[in-house]
């Protein structure tokens, strides 16, 4: 008999419940008697005991639908050592759920965060499997996560939408993509819907480029303009700032995110009526797409039998189209970013793509 | 021969060019010679006698595609009968272009605005045919316009979205909807998403409602709310001021839009964490949906016949699932709202959604 | 206290459940306690008195799911008044199950086959309120039936994916649409996705115009055509035969349906390539499209508002955009077909679609 | 100064324009200046020097644009050292073409097939650059073709569609999924769906495995059962023909696809109502999805890069997520085909799929 924790944590995205509904159905077709117990909102369920039990049929019907049945939230890794207004020491409270409930093992799916409390209690002792979840992409140590797919097509779909108005409206037209580190989903977003420029954080931006190559294609005869920008997006001067010094021009900022700047910023220099759309969490939202299905199933899968070969400390990963055994160690607490010099990037370049670099 | 100019003017949706496509399909099917000159962004392509001439195969193909093929531009009725930047007689250069073009009627594509120029050059002696262009489904005098059900589809799925995310999340969350003064849009997509509440400019709210609702779905079990907000949604108060007076606070007011004004309020009195979506232009652009691109044909071919039968002067409507004739004097300047008492406001109450009322 | 069965009878479509949510909030919002019973596989479940208790919990989050919670079958009307094959008199049988669950009313959401069943039930003195669900749009007495709009969509979606191919490979295809007796989703369906040429059951074709109007299209310098077939297309000829004659013929036909034989016969007299394809099934399945959801809502709504007041006896439906009661003895067996005159048809063929007539 | 020719060849799919535009742009970037000669339906506009010069704005606004702006068609490999009806010399005929118009380099779009041809011209001392283009993704040396997402969506939404009218009617139901020999598309659509069972040409099936699959359904409580089949799925025994043998079987079946043989034989054997759902040519139509847009401008992107590099006689593929350029030699007449012990059709199985061996 195994006793199998699970909880999902971190922003929702699409998949999630593909990818719990793989490792529940792997487990449940094999010989293995298995109890799962779910716990509510993210590790505030395992740190507070509340949770529900699951069976195999609790899962069904769930492959294609969005959000998380076990419901999450974020509980900030930053403080996760700190008692809470009760004075309750949360990490103590999370091994005693553990060891209350007799659980084998916790299946955890979030992002960057979820994994550094992932590997925190895999320190203290507790076996832990995690899953790459993020429309980010941004997970360390796998090639991609599900729900990234998912939200290209939602925020390719929106600027698919915006390319018609502003085409005839003669417009600049900037579409907000969510991304406040890193880059992949604008830039797939971007390379998808025809953009004309893509700004990221990893390729800092100098708004004289923006303005030249709106100015460009003007002169070409292309009245119209779609900017993909990451919520993240900087400049090159404000990248040269302290993170301080950076923190506190964002909160003095007149601009409600970056968009809105970059906006002003053209306006200002080109005279152009210059249109910003923030799709916003509609891009985590949604039934996932056939890829992040089959994918979420396939490492729900995996973990599945990573749990009944009792192989613990691990986050299942996808790398160079193999499912892969990666030590939760080495991936909390890293980044996978854009390379300025990707050849992605570059081939976006050979197309005509502005960075602003 | 006939010697037709065709012009889209006002915000763009979809379907115009499905429209277009429907006049001059059925002028070319005619045994009618015909000329159509195609007037670039609007009223400026006519008052400037910007134009291209179009064959009937340029019209080919573009039934499935969003935006307009001739360009458009919102230029404001109410300084129509002001001379331009240089001096120019703007309704006289209308007038002028068409007489020299030889015009035989002008078919007009467009909204409530478009819709008071329109008539302003019927009664200034022009053939005129106009088609209800809106995603605001606002035109007096007809009981569909073309890009309304597509713009329903796009604030659906953004509500749709938002709906998984609400849920794994226990959140409530705002999605502002398209519609300044009429909540036709806003309230068909909020019923078709299943939005717990809907707040429309027809129908002034009291955050009170708003937030009894709210609390009456928590003790009920359900932790999120969705709530669908007309960008032109007001308070009851506010309501009670003066045209100048509520467009002063509105200028006065922190929040970019009544949305982030809900959301500060309920925040406030709830304590509750609140998320506002605001899909903005995407409402209006993409590909129309198989609704309007059927409406829109059809109105197009009945605008043709109407240019055949040398019948002019009216917009082309939809009364009780027919097409008829409205005139022009009948439509400019009216506005079709949402009566609070209306069969369907009644309805969505049955079915338990708020409207703060 | 009111005692509710409901039941869904037929072939299924979009937005079964949006109806049957929207008949439950309704009921729920009220002051009256209600118990609702859900029959299984619709007219078996009441024959065999195999039901479910339903509380409003189980309607919630159904609005945007496809199919019917309930189960659907088809139970032939020919043959109710027969007994079953163990005896079992089967009108008796769902009067016994009303009167022992001591049911105030039915709820019956169908077609025309289930029309003519609940009429029987409601002569035989039960109380019964039905909802009109059918993708074919054929049910006499509304101008509109949900689950069609989403089925349009579909066939649409499918039209337009053929384009792109028969575009570029220079073929003729055909693409199969559902509706036996009626045009009204092939019509709607091929006018939205641009089809050239449109066969439905109501206006016989003549092979040589169809045939013709290919050809045109070639001299023009269009390589390719696209045809919409209904299910129930019928030549000329054919259409003359006795409904005996015409059986017969069809089932010594070597074709699985007329789109091959439209195929076949095209193929011979042109030497064209002629391809077929039958989205089928798919027709009446997936999520309901915002019409639909916003339509079946409000007449299910509108059902409630009738229990509560005690009204029975009516389908509800929709006229000139107004939802009306509509006696059940008005409705069984009639069929709303598609007006050879129709304006509908007429604006198709000014925008120069082929009917073969 | 660079002459290039281009053609796109075989079955058309999703994406060929959005790789096109790829290969423009990407030249269009450079100092070199640049002449495209577009060939007209395939290798048949080069046999019969049918072509179109085009320009950088020719290849504007169709990254989102399904099939191809050049025309396609099948050339069989088998016969192209053949002579034409008209005693023409095709592979000599093509060299001339080439000579004549003094290009540099062919850029060749295509499958399994073209690639033969392409190899052939490469051996005959013509500078070829290809691209590969399939939804079946079963061409060797890369690890993924443009248009097989695109296709795997469009399958998934139908079997999607599907899944509520079987649960709804308690069905079995059958949806063919396009692949004659390799089963990547049926896979993918069936996992991403949650298909219960799925037969493909690499795993021959046994109809009673099928069959006890749908009765531990059964037996479950799972009153459908949703089964995936690929055009070329083929039974144990069948496998065990010789090609001879099995094609004459084909030949004489009274069944227009082994979807519908499998269907009679599990009617046979259970006494099930079974249906099929065939949607055909809609697999490789429609505008392609974010993926593909993605991946075929990058394809496209580094075929550019190729041609100004003078890198001739390779195949632009995709290994490990880095673009790779494979020799035409190892490419043509190779399959890429689904390893009956991969890793994802174990992952499959684990989730509880039945593959019917």
């Amino acid at each position: 008999m195994k006793r199998i924790g699970m909880l999902t944590s971190g922003g929702d995205c699409q998949a999630l419940n593909a990818a719990m509904r793989g490792v529940v159905k792997t487990l449940a077709n094999s010989d293995e008697k298995v109890e799962i117990y779910g716990f509510l909102d993210g590790y505030k369920g395992l740190i507070y005991s509340k949770f529900c039990m699951l069976t195999s049929s609790d899962f069904s019907g769930i492959l294609t639908k969005g959000g998380t049945i076990l419901g999450t939230s974020r509980t900030p890794f930053k403080t996760i050592r700190e008692p809470d207004e009760n004075g309750l020491d949360k990490v103590e409270a999370m091994k005693q759920t553990y060891y209350k409930l007799q659980l084998d093992c916790l299946v955890i799916l979030g992002g960057n965060g979820t994994h550094k409390t992932a590997n925190l209690l895999r320190q203290e002792g507790l076996n832990v499997v995690t899953l790459p979840k993020t429309i980010d992409n941004d997970l360390w140590g796998t090639d991609m996560t599900f729900g990234f797919q998912s939200a290209v097509n939602i925020a390719t779909d929106a600027i698919d939408c915006i390319h018609t108005t502003a085409a005839s409206h003669g417009r600049v037209f900037i579409v907000e993509v969510m991304g406040h580190k890193v880059g992949w989903l604008t830039l797939n977003a971007g390379m998808a819907s025809g953009a004309d420029i893509i700004l990221i954080p990893e390729i800092p931006y100098d708004i004289e480029k923006v303005v030249d190559k709106i100015e460009e294609r003007d002169k070409n005869g292309s009245r119209f303009t779609i900017i993909a920008v990451a919520e993240g997006a900087i400049s090159k001067q404000d990248a040269k700032l302290s993170k301080k010094d950076y923190k506190k021009k964002k909160e003095d900022s007149p601009y409600p995110s970056v968009s809105y700047e970059v906006a002003a910023e053209i306006q200002e220099r080109t005279g152009r009526e210059v249109r910003v759309t923030v799709p916003g969490h509609m891009q985590r939202g949604g039934s996932p797409c056939p890829y992040d299905r089959v994918f979420a199933s396939r490492l729900g899968s995996e973990a599945g039998k990573m749990i009944l070969d009792g192989k613990y400390g691990f986050m299942v990963g996808y790398k160079n189209r193999e499912i892969v055994r990666v030590p939760l160690e080495d991936v909390a607490g890293k980044l996978k970013t854009v390379d300025p010099d990707a050849t992605i990037v570059k081939e976006a370049k050979l197309l005509g793509i502005c960075f602003g670099d």
